[in-house]
């Protein structure tokens, strides 16, 4: 099929690299669209890191191999300069598959749930824990009920509220984030976390969590949103007195090594001026990391392919970092950053693809005013691709991979927005496969980033 | 789950009624879409009808048990009316599984080609057609060859165009649609059409055709588009010459009786005043018409749900209709219609959901400038749901089954856009079933038509 759409096409690529000075710009995006949309790799560079790598948590066999698929991916589409920049990661393991069962009663013993350990969690070892559960609808409850908690396991029943669209999963979030350690300080000996998610289903959600020095460190799991329910049926009823028994097998080992996988072309007229675009090597282990964040890397990685199928070359060098680490440390971003620091580079722009590959709606601007009003006149070439909402937060971040370089530099910031109502069904679970991403929505995002980075290597910002 | 949620959303119910008139139409809005995302039964509607009933094709057992769905979906959702409007419509069987295959060639006899019979088309009979293959890329090309054409099967090429986005459809359809008479016209003996999607899978996607009365009704099929690039790859080779056997069992029956199946509500102030909105009932026979239209009916089913639930009592009557025989006939469409006209009715708005349940990125708009204005001015609503793309056609059509009544009656007409570009992949194929929907999406897309039609309940057009 791509083969006779080339062909319908090709009076388009007959337009000469020398009158580019001459040709409007919406034509030239109009050809990075028809590039990406007609003969883009990201669909297949996604499949093979799906299909090939697979889950890459820091520290784990998968992250080399999906750092030595980045490195081969980079060099296919065209990268001049490809390298790896090194950076301590965490290592944790989930060891062998977590245990949460009602076991001490006849009536309701071997009801077993779908649990998952939170990132970074201490597990509870072999032995595992037995003790009550104490139901909390959130940090308020927990304040309130504060003396109960001493010897229990704390389960924080916060439903992902669907309402705030967008907002969602930063509202429930902070459960999974901060549970442990608020529990913690009330003497609880672990804590289960309903999963941050508006599907309801029997797929636990994991991610990361951090803990506070000041407390004892608790075992954590999330629990699947049917068995969140069945959870709070059983505390609800006769049976809430039951010990539940908890088995997680985590373990935080030393730090290891890993790495940002880098591709580079070397701006033709500023090559000291860099634009950086990434999205993250590493994923959680329940799946592939598709849209978590493999469709950020192919999307970003695309950028290069497309400039050069349409014979584009930038202004300012090119950058496209598959960083290292997002997930439970944020280890990569913080290193790029120090590193463009210590050697003084002036970065110009960044660009992060980091919410999954839904239809793209445009993005959010984290800059000064007079660079987004820049941005705002360019708003004409993403209405014909539904791609034109922008918003902005002065010297805001927008990606936690490149938010660093906004405290260091004042680099213009873009994260990639999409429609995203499905990208939390999926995340951090063992959904987030290959075969939920949409090859022609994952292409558009490639698209409208490649056109925003154009206008920004053409006119500066 | 949404037990919980509506606790946390019960203030929002405790604005009474009689509050109604000094409340802001956004806090309204809000609450219709809170009400909706929560406790909405779109989804379950939806996989009841999937699951229960399945392909309804006119004709076809299944249209009379999705006509029974639709009545008690409609009582449970609170009309006041519910009732059936008879109409002729087609009856076209399928018959058995269609075969198309190189036979005679030693070579490469056995080759099978997914196809499937294009919807209207007559069979071969029994004992199929044998003939060469012309390939032609498109009309242009096929006047080229009109002297080639007598006696072979004409084999329509014609890639889905990505790049067109929303228009790629109408852009490909045409040979589907008006393929096989087109190649009659030079005596052809059957066609072949590459499916019209822009997914490269096994799955060959059928729909309606239409022949011109001028000419002989030969068979057509669709193929499969990755079978569609190994047909062509035949052709190009040395067995260009071989003969395909083809077959189809099809055939068109005398007409039956179908029908709308309408819930009302009676309006306050203006009874004789009357909205109409709906998706239709029918679908293809290769899987369960879940996007097709199955979401177009329960998004419209859930407005009188949900303003029921909210307590809000429209001023015009509210007619949901859940039209006949969109797919291969149009005659639910054309039928109330008819009867509105018939009767005299005073219709002010139509409003149309068959384009699937993704994102919804807003409307639509088929009415007089002056009317348009005003719905422009309420853009500022639907911007937080990122739902305020409005597009503005002067008294057009805004859907197969509304269109009637906009060449009656100008009627304002509403078609529900969205993002798109997932749909025409299971489109009239074995794909299009329950599991591609995502509860959220439908449940916006629902959201969106409710508060349109509040506002022009409200503020009339």
């Amino acid at each position: 099929m791509h083969k006779k759409l080339l062909i319908a096409t090709v009076p388009l690529f007959l337009v000469s690299m020398f009158t580019y000075a001459q040709t409007d710009d919406s034509l030239i995006i109009k050809r990075i669209m028809d590039e990406v949309l007609l003969n883009g790799k990201a669909y297949s560079n996604l499949y093979k890191l799906c299909k090939t790598v697979g889950q890459r948590l820091s520290g784990s066999a998968g992250m080399y191999k999906g750092e030595l698929w980045g490195l081969d991916a980079l060099k296919a589409a065209g990268a001049e300069k490809v390298y790896l920049q090194e950076c301590k990661v965490p290592h944790w393991v989930r060891g062998q598959k977590e245990f949460a069962v009602f076991r001490t009663s006849k009536q309701i013993g071997g009801q077993v749930f779908n649990v998952l350990a939170i990132g970074n969690s201490v597990g509870t070892g072999e032995k595992g824990i037995s003790a009550q559960v104490i139901e909390v609808r959130n940090f308020e409850e927990l304040e309130q009920r504060k003396t109960e908690i001493r010897g229990n396991i704390v389960y924080y029943n916060y439903p992902f509220n669907k309402t705030l669209l967008h907002s969602a999963y930063g509202d429930a979030v902070r459960y999974r984030g901060g549970g442990a350690s608020g529990a913690a300080k009330y003497g609880a000996l672990a804590v289960i976390v309903r999963s941050v998610t508006g599907a309801y289903d029997d797929n636990p959600h994991t991610g990361a969590l951090r803990y506070n020095d000041s407390f004892p460190m608790i075992p954590a799991v999330a629990i699947s949103t049917k068995d969140a329910d069945k959870l709070s049926g059983f505390l609800k009823s006769k049976y809430h007195n039951e010990e539940l028994f908890l088995r997680t097998n985590c373990v935080m080992k030393p730090d290891t090594v890993g790495h940002n996988v880098i591709g580079e072309i070397t701006g033709s007229e500023h090559p000291d001026e860099i634009i950086t675009i990434g999205g993250h090597l590493d994923s959680w282990d329940p799946a592939e990391g598709a849209s978590d964040d493999g469709t950020g890397m192919v999307q970003s990685i695309e950028i290069l392919k497309a400039f050069k199928a349409i014979g584009y070359r930038p202004k300012h060098t090119i950058r496209i970092v598959l960083f290292a680490n997002e997930e439970n440390g944020g280890k990569g971003g913080a290193k790029y950053a120090e590193e463009a620091k210590t050697r003084n580079e002036k970065h110009i722009m960044a660009m992060e693809s980091d919410g999954g590959a839904e239809y793209p709606r445009g993005f959010g601007c984290g800059m000064t005013k007079e660079q987004y009003a820049k941005v705002l006149s360019w708003k004409k070439y993403f209405e014909p691709f539904d791609a034109d909402k922008f918003s902005f937060s002065e010297g805001g971040s927008e990606g936690a991979d490149i938010g660093p370089l906004q405290t260091n530099f004042k680099t213009a910031q873009f994260g990639l927005n999409t429609t995203g109502q499905r990208y939390f069904d999926m995340h951090h679970s063992a959904l987030d496969v290959f075969e939920k991403v949409n090859a022609q929505e994952l292409n558009l995002g490639a698209a409208v980033m490649a056109s925003m980075v154009y206008l920004v290597d053409k006119y500066g910002l």
